[in-house]
């Protein structure tokens, strides 16, 4: 037993796929410059950037079909343990063409249906997985099947085995699974306005009051903590129960948005595993989050990224009165 | 052995995914409404039409990684024999995405390279699969790496084994597969144009003159017979050495022409085999070509379409004086 494994989940992993085409003609036959494919999926981000961070990471979750078995041998050359319940159907691809003007057209194929017994068997797996883990964290859409509610019941059988969960989903199982007991849940600013059925922000950018608001209900609700990202040059804030906190980066990087938020979710992972502080735990996943940002790749960072930007983020703690 | 076996040679498959989008995001994120995968290529094409016609087919060529494992499992549950030798690199990828206006664009992936060792590996295994084949099918590109004599040398070594080729390529390695002497080739108009150096139509069609010409001079360079295909309603032009022959399908049918030569390629393969005098063979060439293109999808065809095209074709000839 590895007492200090993070369980990473990914039930709707996907093997990411970009075209370069100097300039696409619509309608017509093209040839791409360059192919790559690389896994990807929320919780395969996740996994890789704790995996870069030099932590001990199991990821778990679904495979299926040629396109799962890619995924996997993509793994196992990453040298990234996994456990995948192998599924009938076939996992989905992405597909993003990315011409010279920078222009960028995505194809986001629906994920695989999943049948009651490949979930059985890989909660059955998971339970497994949990024994003597030391966090696990649930990220990601699920795939077509498995019911709202599976992410509520993923953390109530962590929670029975002593091991605290880090939620990052949104909709319905966001809301199931938050009211389920998690240690930490991740929403960005989109989700937290889906939940308080309005807008969050205003014309100077988020409406950090109202972001608190949204924010402690959803802690209310049953998580013992919420971070909230995708703020932009305002960080993250974080509602712990006792405290308010913000943690800013001197600067908001440019770059490549996507894949910050998972960056954010396995530094809070990360943190909580290592018994960061929450100052401490802030810091390091606004900085990740912001070194995420600046790397061209969802699921990679520049380690000097990091660290200049940790020597940056201002950390803000209110208690509550 | 069997000794009616067609081996189909295919050195350069393909996964051909096809992406249903109703109205293209062009710069946006788009969620196909469907998404099929399916193998092909030219050979593979051939193979499916030979299989579907219940003909004894061994279909032989490279595959490699994830995509090539996708390309394998596809076959088998199509109860396709295959003999496919392993390379490093991953097959091909093709992905067309169609609109609902029927608008398509297509992105075709460089093929992979293909080491000398793979190469060598492929050629014994090649030699075991014609111990005693009927026939061998080489169409297609070649992938990166072999050289543009490739053909000619399979093809050297079906004649040293008694085998008949049919060839279907383009280019260069057409050129030299052809000067090997092979039983049939089959360009189509714009692979005798570009060997001819010059166009072989007008503002009416085809030049049938020209095109028999040119058809002619590709014969004499060492193969036995010369089909030329992609003539539109002109069906099939065949020069033999002692005739010229046409073979016309009572009308154009309306459809999808990808893989019709394909088709008319298997029908030549069947009819040698199958010991059909030159007539009766272009006349199941000039049928099944036009029922391929009535169908949908390459590969594939409508028995009822072939039959009622096959009553209808008109087959002329003209002996050599």
């Amino acid at each position: 037993m590895r007492h200090s494994v993070i369980v990473v989940i990914c039930l709707n992993p996907a093997l990411d796929i970009t075209y370069q085409v100097p300039a696409v003609t619509w309608g017509g036959v093209n040839r791409p410059s360059a192919v790559y494919a690389r896994p990807g999926g929320k919780g395969l981000n996740v996994a890789r950037t704790l995996h870069a961070l030099g932590a001990d990471v199991l990821l778990m979750g679904l495979a299926g079909g040629p396109t799962g078995a890619g995924i996997e041998d993509a793994l196992a050359r990453l040298e990234m343990p996994t456990a995948l319940t192998p599924i009938a159907a076939e996992t989905r691809r992405t597909l993003t063409v990315v011409e010279g003007t920078g222009a960028t057209t995505a194809f986001n194929e629906p994920g695989p249906p999943v049948s009651a017994r490949e979930l059985t068997e890989f909660r059955l797996r998971y339970e497994k997985g949990l024994s003597g883990a030391a966090a696990v964290v649930l990220s990601g859409s699920l795939p077509t099947g498995p019911a709202a509610d599976t992410y509520a019941t993923l953390i109530e059988t962590a929670t029975t085995a002593c091991v605290p969960a880090v939620l990052d989903t949104h909709g319905e199982a966001l809301l199931l699974g938050a009211a389920a007991g998690p240690a930490i849940v991740k929403p960005n600013l989109a989700e937290l306005e889906n939940l308080a059925g309005r807008r969050l922000s205003n014309l100077h950018g988020p409406d950090l009051a109202a972001v608190s608001v949204a924010a402690d209900q959803l802690r209310i609700s049953g998580a013992q903590a919420v971070v909230a990202a995708s703020l932009g040059a305002d960080g993250l804030l974080a509602v712990t129960g006792d405290s308010y906190w913000r943690a800013r980066p001197a600067a908001a990087m440019a770059g490549n948005p996507t894949g910050a938020g998972d960056a954010v979710v396995a530094a809070l992972a990360h943190g909580l595993v290592l018994g960061r502080p929450w100052d401490d735990r802030l810091r390091h996943a606004a900085a990740l989050g912001a070194a995420a940002v600046a790397a061209p790749v969802a699921g990679e960072f520049s380690k000097t990224d990091y660290a200049s930007a940790l020597s940056a983020v201002a950390v803000h703690r209110n208690e509550v009165s």
